[in-house]
């Protein structure tokens, strides 16, 4: 069997995982060679396309690429509202999916604007940033009076694994999770980058018209200064991360009046910024 | 104390640890509410330059920068050899740090044509490239009579950590190694981006004369399409990762001639490509 023929689709009585595909592999597991199907998680080069202008290609998983479409604008402050975004098509070829973004003249106009003003090409990593001060984003500081509890974001992370269902297949994805402010996981979102399951996540808040500021976001990955400005941006105050910070993750999330946690695992938890929002106790 | 101030010096007895910083936190562990110093890994814009033209901004650790910056411009296609790179500059700014390259004529020419030829802004995640068409670079199947042993790269792991002195402090940073056939760790590249631990690496062994089609590459990371693509590009045969690899690596794997392994831990390893060249007894 060619597992990696995806004509062929599972016959029935197969497990089955949408954004996954299973392989035969061999390996060495307690020093017994074994032989064995194995799932591993899709990754498809998707290129975004604004009223018909290319605009950049990320490789992510294709899955709820509507919420990613929506987040991205709105991440990366292409569109302000999502009710500037009139429809996405998705074009799938064998090179990957182009996204069409039918966005709203205005929007357009405005990117129009900014894609003349630079002068060549732009880099990865930082969408749509070609030299050092167009990095940071202007971000009015979120002035929240919320005060989270530990106890909520430790529930959130013992919930998670349950909604990680590509994870739970491939072990290869990352995930984004809204949670209210009791910790409970109302949206997930996966993804191979964890930038790409942070957007869908943001799309999908977007898309249902989720008051985000009143809840928190999770993440299965480290905490990168992108991620705090996305979720800044999104108007969501208390970011929490399985694992570390970076430097400028936290002074970012100092500006812009987020409360980053790390390390957030069982009832375990590092704050890195404005610590006076969260109470450690029960 | 400030730690976000690095004008201070650290006083000559405390632990420094470059690329990293200290700052005072507070968090729960055990049930218990604790406040200390942490560990954080720096992350600052890089914007690379050549021959004065702004090229692109990533997210990196400020450490072996040179390296990074000869490895991206050859994972890149920038350059087809180290000798086309005359010289890096590092310029450090209060937004972060540009890394102006000088580059032989001929590169930078090259380098022009593509930029011409590009309509617009470019993507983020995979560099210089705007559509799906430019997404796969033509790389020539290595034709690799090696067989590796998985002794070696459970050796290799075994190694690793050691030599992760940034991952120690901050455990926020991926890593990149190039390890002789027996498995020994010889060259160690770390950064917040599993990509740049990559280039870094990458950039170390053509700065110094390393053959890397000698060795193998074992990363800290997922395995995803570009690190595969980055490894055939640099010779490399074998590409070991701690954690899964995507369907789109496994594939571009089997077709640049890499054995790709996954989830390498301890003595356990799963082979997704080229199986045959791995010998998974003794």
């Amino acid at each position: 069997m060619n597992a990696l023929n995806e004509s062929l689709p599972p016959p029935a009585d197969e497990p089955f995982c949408e954004g996954a595909r299973q392989l035969p592999v061999r390996g060495l597991r307690q020093g017994q060679v074994f032989e064995a199907p194995d799932w591993v998680a899709e990754e498809v080069p998707v290129a975004l396309e604004f009223n018909g202008i290319s605009h950049a290609v990320m490789l992510a998983t294709p899955l709820d690429l509507e919420d990613f479409a929506l987040g991205f604008s709105l991440s990366e402050g292409i569109l302000d509202a999502a009710h500037e975004l009139y429809g996405v098509e998705e074009v799938v070829s064998p090179e990957g999916i182009t996204l069409q973004l039918e966005v709203a003249s205005s929007a357009f106009m405005k990117l129009k604007e900014r894609r003349r003003s630079m002068t060549g090409r732009t880099g990865c990593g930082l969408c749509g940033t070609e030299n050092l001060a167009q990095v940071r984003q202007d971000l009015a500081p979120l002035d929240s009076r919320s005060v989270w509890s530990a106890a909520a974001v430790s529930r959130a992370m013992a919930q998670f694994r349950e909604h990680q269902s590509l994870q739970q297949f491939t072990g290869a994805v990352h995930a984004a999770a809204w949670c209210t402010a009791d910790g409970d996981v109302r949206w997930l979102r996966e993804d191979v980058g964890r930038h790409n399951a942070l957007d869908k996540l943001i799309g999908a808040l977007a898309h249902n018209d989720v008051d985000a500021s009143q809840g928190f976001i999770a993440v299965t990955s480290r905490a990168s200064f992108e991620m705090v400005q996305k979720a800044a941006k999104a108007g969501v105050s208390l970011l929490a991360a399985v694992s570390a910070p970076t430097a400028l993750a936290i002074e970012t999330a100092r500006c812009a009046g987020v409360t980053l946690c790390g390390f957030a695992r069982q009832q375990d938890l590092v704050v890195y910024s404005h610590a006076d929002r969260i109470s450690l106790g029960n």
